[in-house]
This record gives structure tokens, C-alpha cells and sequence, in this order.
């Protein structure tokens, strides 16, 4: 398999979607997001995405020369229209506006709209947390998860992220999804002809499944039951209605070209935990990172992604023979 | 069974506490909180707490005359000593002062430390929706709950309560613990000789149990796996790391007069959403709304919850003979 260093693989992505439309910013941003999160392990955020990327900026579903912008503003709050573009360059916008917000007002929020996939919800809240903040992140998705007691998918899977900084060390990084599993798992099943495991999905009248088929007809089962489709909502509620972005079942697909943009909507959320606590919280995070650490087999949300991060850093990222040629058919390289 | 009314049932609380040493006003807010859950059905929070609540005034291990204060205020934070006493009057407190910080600046927060069981999480936020606020609380608890892959109960089972106001109807209020089952239907199983699903609890080796007496030696089961034992170290983090209160391996019983101070933590987070999406929060709240009642089967999470105000209101409370004749003994009037 073909092996890319990180630069070479940010450079990869960077010049497919400048040769798509993408303005140079919105390319390099874009395409470190995606290439961060490769080496982070979360290929369903990485590499892959570059073709579907790719074909959304040629058909104009993605907006390439989108310039996000701060529309409404508060003294610590305020709504950004991400212009129909790529998510990262508007939650990039997000974070600088929300730090000195936070510091100043020991809490700050922003609210993004007309917005598309933002990949690894991690990574936008760990960036906020490196600076000493403590983050939330909401996004929505297309339609995934049933409003609980019905059988349509009507919510997404629906990430929360949350970071807490720590004084001596990584931040805590807590991502995920509202789903018991990721779609793309019951897609992989599909095409190699597996059945799913009992629990991940529900046929189109509601009983559960183990037919990736009748899975992908029906709708994925949310993670804790009736407790996990009510924080799907509540997602749907901090990321579609707070920014007036579009709901799950509003939204067009992800992955292709066609259809009006998703339009999807994510929130943030930052506090100052130092100053709030008055000076107490770096000294109660010690006492709750020892106690983890003291604890026989414990461990912390998020660790197996710093290691994949340096691993990846060492030795590049391995890309399989068919996707590597199809990003470089997309560069006109070949 | 005797039934009081809800006038009856909060002026019997109220006189409870008075007589243990409560002042009136700590008295008047946590009897009423203690009956407003108890008519919306959270028995777990409501009535039979009374006794409990009794003891820990009588021992002083919750400080009657607590006068909760703001100690450390940013322009749209601020952080609540409750002084040892009951959750419910520093709460109100933070309700009082987050409304208009949350209408000037966008968004505003509070974190309460040196403070007690805060009950019907719902409640509160639910306050905060009535105002046209969008509204978090977050509360950590005695431990219940090990740390992911751990076999200690360490985390409470830590609710997470979130409130969304609605143009033309109720808020939308989800109100949910972090454990797969409360630890009270343990207990009860114990009681009375009855065994426990599976999934609700793990004995003192980390293997799932039926055994309601290996469950309480045990932990309980974080709803969703590893994702929902994520969330409760989430709350950890959002209710004592930030406020400075004691983590849950650190606080002792809600329910004993013995022992310190449990000095547990909250945090509320508030956010205006009519003025930051611009104006489009409350029509996209209704074609939310619209979306679940054309679902069939489908229903909002905490509807059981309004159904059983109107009819606690209507009919009042029936309470069990042998717990009404140990309130009436608490007053002194027996």
C-alpha cells in the first residue's frame, strides 16, 4: 500500500479541491482537517472523504470560494453563516472569535449555519482545551436515528464533543456519536456480505436487525435507548435551531454531489474553567487524573487517538492502492 | 393511603425542616422542590427524601441556615458557594442572577460548589425554557458509575438535564441519570428478594450481574457502554472540576446524617436563542415539533412527566401510611 508522509497527504488533498474550485484557504484547511484526522485513526472522517468532498465542490453543493462570516454578535455570543462551504473554515473562525470571548466573559458561545460535515468533533474542541478553555461541540447530521417510539429516521447520529484541559498533560477528549455504531460499519457489511450484530440498527417497522440491508432501510439504533435518541434531540435542537440551520431529516446527503446543500448547523460552547472556579480547577483535574491513573485497567476517553497521532506522525499514513489512485485522478495527475 | 394535597405536602416538608433547623427560607425552597417532584412522579426525588433530608439537617451535616452567595463574577460567569446547605436555594439563586446575563450577553453560566443532592434536574432548566431560554444542568452525584474499563464505582450517575423553550407549547425537557437504571430499583430489588436485568449493573469484579446484592457491592452499568461512561466523566469534569466541588469517589451519602459535607458540585449553562440564530429559533422549533407529532408512535422525552403534574394537581398525592406517619413524627405533631 501506498504510504504518504502527513505533508504529502495535506498537499494530496490541498490540490485536489483547489483543482475542484476550493479558494487556496479553504483547501489547505480543509484538507489538514481531514489529514489530522487520519492520523488520528478516524478514517471515516480522513481519507476517504476526499472523493465525496471533491465531487460535492464540482457540482457547487459545496460552496469552494465560501468566506464564512460573523452575522449576529453579542458580547459573548454570536452566529456564524459558514456560506454553504466546507465546516472547518468556519469553526476555525469560530475558535479565534471564542477565545478572548471566554477569557474575557468566562463563558462564550458561537452558532454556525448553512454548514457541512465537521468530521472530527474532537479535534475543534482539543484545539480550544490546548489554550487552558473548556469545550463543547454539537453538530447535526442527515437523517440516521428515529424520534423514540417511531420507526422513520428522522435525527443524526448527532456527535457531542467535549475537552477539559489538564495542567501536566493532554487534554481530555471526549467524541461521540449518538449511535450505538457508525453507518459506515453497517455500509462495510453490506458490501462484504456480513450480517451486523444485534443492537447497532432497526428494520423499517422498528425490530431490531442483524441485515445490513434492512438496516440501511430502516434507521440506526441510538446508543442507551430511549436516553440516547433524547440526546440526539437535544443535539438537534443545540445545532439546528440554535444557528437556524436544517434538521436530520432536512438535510441532503454527505457523501454526493447532488441535491441543494446539507445546510446543517453546529453550536460550540467555551467556558474559562481557571478563572471560574477561582483557581481551583487545574488542582481538581490532578485529583481526577490520579484517580483514573490509580485505578486497575481504567482508562481515558480518547487515548488510543494520541497514539495513533504520533504513530502516524512517525510513519506516515498507508492509503489503499484504489482510493490513492482515485485522489490522484482527482488532481489530473494521471 | 392518606392523600395531601400539594399546598398540604409542601407545608408539611417545609415544617419538617424548619423544626431540624432549617431557616424559612431554605425550608420553603427545598420543600417545595422536594413536592414539585414528587407530583411530576419522581418518587426518587420527592417525598421519600423528607426523612433523609431531616437527618442530614438534624447532624448538621446540611447547614440549615446556609445563605448561598455569588464568590467570583465575570460579566457573564459566576460561581455559587451554597455554603453546605441544600442544592435547591443556591440553584435558585443561579437562576436568578444567569436569566438577564444570558438576555445581555448571549449566553452566561454558573458553577455551585459545596453543595447536596439537587434532585429533579429537569425542573430547573425547565425554568429557564419558560423564560425563552435554552438551559443546561449538569450534577455529579455520590459514586455509583467505574471509570471505563475499571471495576470501582468512582462517578455518580450524574444527570444531565437540558431545557428548549417552544413557541405555542410546554419546553422541551430531557432529563436523564448517566447509569442505566436508578440505584433506588437496585435497592428495591434487595428488598425484596427479587433478582435485576442484566445491563443494569456489574459486581465487584466487572462481570455483568442479576444479583441485586453483588450489584450494590459492585457498580452500576453507565447507560451506552463506554460512551456513556464517557459522559458521566464529562460531568465529573463540568460539575466539580468546575466549580471546585468534590467528585463523586470523594462525596459521601445524599441519604445518611453521617459523615462531612457531600460537597458535590453543579453547573448551569444558559443561552439566549431567539437573538443568537437571528430570529429563526422558535420557527424552527415548531417544524421540529411538527415533525415528531407526524411520526407515528413517536412522542417527546418528559411528556409523562407534564400528565402526571396536572393529575398530582387534581387528585394530590397519595403517600404511604408508614412514610407519612414518619414525616408527621419529623414535625413534631405525633
Amino acid at each position: 500500500m501506498p504510504i504518504l508522509s502527513l505533508d504529502e497527504a495535506r498537499s494530496l488533498a490541498e490540490s485536489v479541491f483547489i483543482k475542484c474550485g476550493a479558494s487556496a484557504d479553504n483547501a489547505r484547511i480543509t484538507g489538514a482537517a481531514l489529514i489530522d484526522a487520519e492520523a488520528d485513526g478516524q478514517k471515516g472522517h480522513g481519507l476517504s472523504r476526499i472523493p465525496s468532498y471533491a465531487a460535492q465542490l464540482k457540482t457547487g453543493k459545496v460552496n469552494g470560494a465560501a468566506i464564512p462570516s460573523v452575522i449576529v454578535r453579542f458580547s459573548s455570543a454570536f452566529r456564524i453563516d459558514a456560506d454553504s462551504g466546507f465546516a472547518y473554515p468556519a469553526i476555525d473562525l469560530a475558535i479565534r472569535e471564542l477565545t478572548p470571548l471566554a477569557r474575557e466573559h468566562g463563558v462564550a458561545t458561537a452558532a454556525i449555519f448553512r454548514s457541512h460535515h465537521f468530521g472530527q468533533a474532537g479535534a475543534h474542541v482539543e484545539r480550544l482545551a490546548e489554550k487552558g478553555l473548556l469545550a463543547f461541540i454539537f453538530g447535526n447530521s442527515p437523517k440516521g436515528i428515529a424520534f423514540w417510539g417511531g420507526k422513520n429516521p428522522m435525527m443524526g447520529t448527532n456527535p457531542i464533543a467535549f475537552a477539559a484541559p489538564v495542567e501536566d498533560g493532554p487534554p481530555v477528549v471526549i467524541d461521540l456519536a449518538l449511535s450505538v455504531a457508525a453507518r459506515g460499519k453497517i455500509i462495510a457489511a453490506q458490501k462484504n456480505n456480513e450480517t451486523i450484530p444485534e443492537g447497532w440498527a432497526l428494520d423499517k417497522d422498528g425490530n431490531p436487525t442483524t441485515d445490513p440491508v434492512a438496516a440501511l432501510e430502516g434507521s440506526m439504533a441510538p446508543m442507551g435507548g430511549a436516553k440516547g435518541s433524547a440526546l440526539a434531540l437535544m443535539v438537534e435542537i443545540l445545532a439546528a435551531a440554535l444557528s437556524g440551520g436544517q434538521f436530520g431529516f432536512e438535510a441532503s446527503s454527505l457523501f454526493t454531489g447532488d441535491g441543494p446543500p446539507p445546510a446543517l448547523g453546529h453550536s460550540l460552547l467555551v467556558i474559562d474553567p481557571g478563572k471560574l472556579s477561582g483557581g481551583a480547577y487545574f488542582e481538581r483535574m490532578g485529583v481526577l487524573m490520579e484517580a483514573i491513573a490509580a485505578e486497575e485497567g481504567a482508562r481515558l476517553p480518547g487515548v488510543s487517538r494520541l497514539a495513533n497521532r504520533e504513530k502516524s506522525k512517525k510513519e506516515g499514513l498507508s492509503v489503499s492502492v484504489p482510493l490513492y489512485k482515485e485522489i490522484l485522478s482527482l488532481t489530473g495527475a494521471n
